[in-house]
């Protein structure tokens, strides 16, 4: 992250799309917090999320809660979320503050210092429940264009502790 | 269930273990809620829930959430949990009642009617922390007999509408 013009503005961040990270449920014999991984896809996946200094969790609201891929990908590891600032963003047929306050016990479970943005976005549910791919993600979160980057200047903050 | 000399007996209940469900994660194309399923494994596990009057949960607690697995087998369905009351047990190094509290909301976002059982039971962190296996659930559920019992007595009610 960097400061441009006194605005705070990420030089260096990287899309982590679970789709790209399949980690099988509940298929490491050990503890998480010890660290010690057999598979090497969770060895990839800890050293992934051990570069990183901070994070930014986009995520749909399922059934009131977060969905299965993101808290298994969530339990995998462990030490290495800890201490890390962690900006929460929601959205949903039915917005997504439930499942942002349920991520936010999540992630102060994981030592992190999580932030939630805004309220969760509320996508259309017409066109979710016709599940034709009609809803542009991209356009939706457009009109929070502003408040997205307030709340991604509160994670830069919480990264320097200020 | 039945009532045996006075007191609410389940006559009929079935252990389900997930071990035994693998449902991968966001496998099919379609709503869960419009009941249309692609795969099999979907179809099987439709039928299953479809059949059942009411559930008991008995849930680990990881890092304050619901584990993963849990989340993934509830998502995967909708109409089929829908009107049914549901006993939630959890457990943990630190309780599970954070994870209660959001299983309790999921639950409410399709339509059971959840109670929480209890305070969530909490297990010894040392020997999880050592995991040797030397925890024997059965044993330390067996102190929790008396609320467990009663908390079933209320899923029963639940079922009757009482």
């Amino acid at each position: 992250m960097a400061e441009v013009g006194g605005e705070t503005t990420p030089d260096a961040f990287e899309v982590v799309d679970l789709k790209d990270w399949p980690l099988p449920m509940d298929d490491e014999p050990g503890v998480p917090a010890a660290g010690e991984y057999e598979f090497e896809h969770t060895r990839a996946w800890s050293r992934k999320i051990a570069a990183a200094e901070a994070f930014v969790f986009v995520t749909p609201q399922y059934n009131w809660g977060y969905p299965a891929a993101l808290k298994n990908a969530l339990d995998h590891l462990y030490r290495e979320w800890a201490g890390k600032p962690a900006l929460i963003v929601t959205y949903g047929g039915h917005g997504g503050d439930r499942c942002a306050e349920q991520l936010r016990q999540v992630c102060e479970g994981l030592h992190m210092t999580p932030i939630i943005a805004g309220p969760g976005l509320r996508l259309p549910r017409t066109r979710i429940e016709a599940n034709t791919g009609e809803i542009d993600p991209a356009g939706e979160f457009a009109a929070h264009r502003d408040d997205l980057r307030q709340s991604l200047g509160a994670l830069v903050a919480a990264r320097r502790g200020t």
